[in-house]
């Protein structure tokens, strides 16, 4: 037998059970979210109910509460969840907290699992990732990484601006990468720290006013003005900080497609059920052939990017390191899924943009996901290097 | 000498005093806007300036105080004041108000000019042009009309629900478009009527909450519940509402492309100055082979679109109906302009989807272009039908 | 364990053999091919080749002489022969021979397997498949079909005219579709017959002029004029046309999708070695930003193509009966290898339309596997009513 | 008045003229020429035939025998003729000669104008442009010219390799670039030689293979082996290649627009035509949708492509240098006529790639073209450096 791609049955059962989640908790609460936001009460009370559903952390292991699935496993159940764009954040599945958890998970102490990776994990608190910094820091190149973890006194004094910090306000810690930490006097390589967002020094100043709204804890500029912390707080080896962010970048890439998978669904079958009970020049709108032609290329697109996703996890859950696997599969699942909602606006038509048909919100949303993760063309430029490499031997 | 594409020094001048205006006088209010929203007392204040400067009001016949340029002219000064989102606002130019003042130029009555036209084109008052429909009413097919115009006692009862009514909030009145008017019974066809919205049994039902913004007034729905008005009440003849409807809808969407012309070039001039700014893995932006295809293909379709646009307008303005000609430009415009738009949040990277960068604001606000005035589908569906019939002859 | 993606060892195996064959054995004749086309001896002696080389006709059953691989595994196989658009065609798994064998080994009598099939697995004989037919006949539109069989003295007299019937010029037989053979008076529905292109009234009546040039035995006109074959000519039940063709349409459609898989591979390998090797502005062409988009959505949309291919390959080979997903996959990969092959066209440069770069071939033989096999516009028909159908309920 | 776009009376008559002349005269001999290529013979009574129906060489100034029309009018001529393949070489208006010619008109001297310009313009014999070298020479990078022009005893020995060289075979002269010529020692710059294809040393080398079929004269290697040509065989000022053949450039591209606007014209109006008169699914192919799409997008690409080649003739027609104007239009058009061409293919269906519909070699033909004359990436560079450099300001 060459290939299986059947779908093991603890799967289907979890699929199942987000999807009735989604339907019947998650989506019921959608508009109001958008018309207002949503609180932190709200959030943890959304949470209760997934726990309750049994539909808690698919990818978060046994041991620590949660699925325990595999991320090839998890390609089926994220994507569910994502139908809503609520539904991760009920599921504790959402970025950055699911990155995070997947990070801590692989390098924190005994300490610092019970500090941080539990409540994360068990939604008592969120967190973020404070990598990005504003220009010409580092952003879609590493290595311009600004903010700097001198040391003194045995201690770390970390300063720097971060900016586009997802989920920053209302966080309850970050995990911030400085320069530093490696060579002999520890100045060289960079560094993870887990710091409070209460610590001296750390600053939220201010929001980024971007198109998307769903996102809990807004994108926010984060001043650290010699925030001190201790050996302690550094997560994994110093001076390793790019080769541990490199274990959250591949798998974090691939969840993102997941969810945003799952939302282009969504968008995808608003649009169509709207276009199968819409009368339009005396025939239903889906039987008309242009719009024939926006949901093929909607199933079409759908199809392509499932099967380059579960291929792509697996290879992930099997070993593969998969930077360059995980750099298609976000490139194209972030172009086709970004192509599917804005068909399916086209499809909806009027009302498209509109939040009240929730596809204006995720058509708003997806936007960004071209850009973060690695732009479209950064990932394009890794992707053409390697290939010259292959080819050049 | 076959062509003459050379620009009226008038032309060159307005333009060029549209620039500065736009520049000095309402880009520094943008931020604001985007954050709070427009009232009315600054909207009026805005319009002072702009007729301060010698700006107002370029589409509009001189003996009615504006600029009086032709069809084609107006594509030079339209697109300039489309930079700014509140461009065309403060410059009196902007959807809907523009094209009923085309409208009522062309139809209206000496004592409807006085009523309706003179202060609208004065800014005294803003309107709304009451043709769409919720499904299965009025939309992409203008024969589904629904909202009807019953004959009692010699005057007229109008009922029906419209939505998506563009600019309806604040609105001192509308031109609503129902079905009767026409035959001997005075049921057949369609009427234009001039309604005031104090008037009684009209009713704003709610605004749709789209993600574009920045258009005043909204986008609402609206109820008519035999709201009573007059023969003086009707805009042209009885029963040739959709015919007199045409006149308005070549050059409306022309206006929209000019409109939103500017604004594509708006946001290609950000993200280019932001690349050329900008360093990264040790080069400008700008210099980057995927960020010149960016810039390069926002630079072809600007000049394409530009190009047609200018000769659709030519083509109107000296006379043709432009049907399919402005069906033409107006698919090629709105998904011309929407890639330039796409491509400059891409090369302005994580804060491209910001209203702080401007951006994300045009991105939001353009993409029902696509659907309004005719959608892409519903123009080609039209382009080719004309296409076949020439080729079966 | 959610999936399993993992290659068997004797698929390894073939995939390398087939590899060093096609890179020793028959790249070297393509040029000479190119140029001057391959007669019927040369075909022998290529076939005779593979065979010595263990690589002959993968996909066909082992009982049958052939690899026996199952259509999951075929999708590597066949995508290596691929690679040459001359590999399929020495391995003998190039269509239409493969998909009547295919055809062949479902629904054929012991007598019809010793007299069609046996020789055409050995590759004695050549074959085709003569259903489509000129408009307003049988082509994206089946239920058009125009060719009788007509009873009488209890055989049948076959009539029509079929074209575009790929390899009929020196095929020793045919698998012709015909009206008739169902119902009460053999009147209805549709029949297969197996058709000995000496028979008398057949008549091959030219070839199209098509760009396309590797394809051995032509894209043929063929008359049928009161051709007379007995009951032992029908293949499978008569009246059952339609459904037994489409036992062979959904794994035809996916051989395609590998044959042509390989082929843009190909195309991408060619082009990128030359990026690698060329200076360009004072750099390796392959080093500029334009060129690795290029070639960096070359590797996306083949990753995408094969995931989506594997896929649909699996289900098909574990008992789906895969109209829609193989449709899809359709769709994607022939527009997905059409793209790839126009890029490498482009990378390639001046000499990228020549035979010489073998770019020129692969480009021109593609561009109709967008419109064989039911066009991508059927297709997305197809996939959309499906989908309205689904979203109905 | 703004604009004028109305075409002179002249042109209007020119260009039915051409298109009775094509109709009647060209298209005739289309599929002979596809299936067994031109002989001088026929271009000769070809182009007796256009001067004799009052069509040749409408871009030629009058004194010279020509139609003298300006570049803004020639685009409207030139698309005519373009609408066959045969048609520019007909009316004397094809590559390369047509660039030559103009090349000669400006800078020939009294001897050349009589030796080369005279009996080119006559179609007493043909021409070639021999600039392109194989890599690493001049290709998109003219700077790295290869071939060499020496001094010796005040004459030239010229040696190098041109590819490429398009109507080479059969050429009576060759516009030659060559390094040197400038500078004190006269090795610094480059020069423009014409040279006989009949002088010691000039060596035609072989014809590349490429799959476009209708040039005459292929596009050969020519081996230049101390070619050796006295003073008199320079065309303009030695040193100066580099800057006169930049005078030929921006011209040619838009000439090459126009030829290949009406070749694109011709393969949609043949599509279109087919589909108008063929039935499927129980309607007119161009009434389904998705074919609507198509021919929709034809008529859209057709009309912004000619929109901003008017407009870029004019300008160049009008003293603009339109380096940057013309890489513009050359990109938008060879690849808006290379989509109409593709939905054309598509739009006939199976016979879409064949000679006999002439589609198959319009689309073969056409390919080459989005590479010559300067790259798609080639031009996108360079609108991109200037578009950065005027942002930099």
């Amino acid at each position: 037998m060459a290939f299986d791609l059947t779908l093991d049955p603890r799967v289907v059962q979890w699929r199942e059970r987000i999807a009735t989640f989604v339907a019947d908790v998650v989506i019921p609460r959608e508009q109001r979210v958008f018309e207002q936001g949503l609180t932190d009460g709200e959030r943890r009370e959304l949470q209760a109910a997934a726990r309750a559903a049994g539909v808690w952390a698919p990818q978060v292991p046994r041991e620590l509460g949660g699925g325990g699935f595999r991320l090839d496993e998890a390609a089926v159940l994220l994507e569910e969840a994502g139908t809503s764009l609520l539904g991760p954040l009920a599921l504790n599945c959402s970025a950055p907290d699911e990155g995070n958890i997947h990070l801590l998970h692989l390098f924190a102490t005994p300490a610092q699992r019970a500090r941080y990776l539990v409540p994360l994990v068990n939604g008592d608190v969120r967190s973020c990732f404070a990598m990005t910094e504003p220009p010409p820091g580092a952003g879609s190149d590493p290595a311009a990484l600004a903010t700097t973890a001198r040391r003194r006194d045995h201690r770390w004094l970390i300063s720097g601006v971060k900016h586009l910090i997802t989920g920053a306000d209302g966080a309850a810690f970050a995990i911030v990468m400085a320069r530093g930490g490696g060579g002999a006097d520890l100045d060289q390589g960079a560094t993870l720290f887990l710091v409070d967002t209460t610590a001296p020094g750390w600053r939220l100043d201010g929001h980024a006013r971007t198109i998307d709204r769903t996102t809990v804890g807004g994108h926010c500029r984060i001043v650290l003005d010699d925030v001190e912390v201790g050996d302690d707080a550094v997560l994994g080896e110093p001076g390793e900080g790019f080769r541990h962010a490199q274990a959250r970048l591949a798998p974090a890439r691939l969840t993102h497609c997941m969810r945003w998978l799952g939302a282009a669904r969504r968008a995808h079958g608003i649009a169509l059920e709207r276009a199968v009970g819409r009368q339009l020049f005396g025939s239903p709108l889906a039987g008309l052939g242009m719009a024939q032609q926006l949901i093929a290329d909607n199933e079409i697109d759908l199809a392509a990017g499932r099967a380059l996703l579960w291929q792509t996890a697996w290879q992930l859950a099997t070993g593969a390191r998969g930077t360059e696997e995980s750099s298609r599969a976000k490139v194209f699942i972030s172009e086709a899924t970004a192509r599917v909602v804005d068909r399916s606006v086209q499809l909806a038509g009027g009302m498209g943009t509109s939040e009240e048909l929730v596809l204006g919100r995720i058509y708003a949303d997806i936007r960004s996901f071209r850009i973060y993760d690695g732009s479209s063309e950064t990932h394009r430029m890794s992707i053409a290097r390697r290939a010259a490499r292959r080819a050049a031997h």
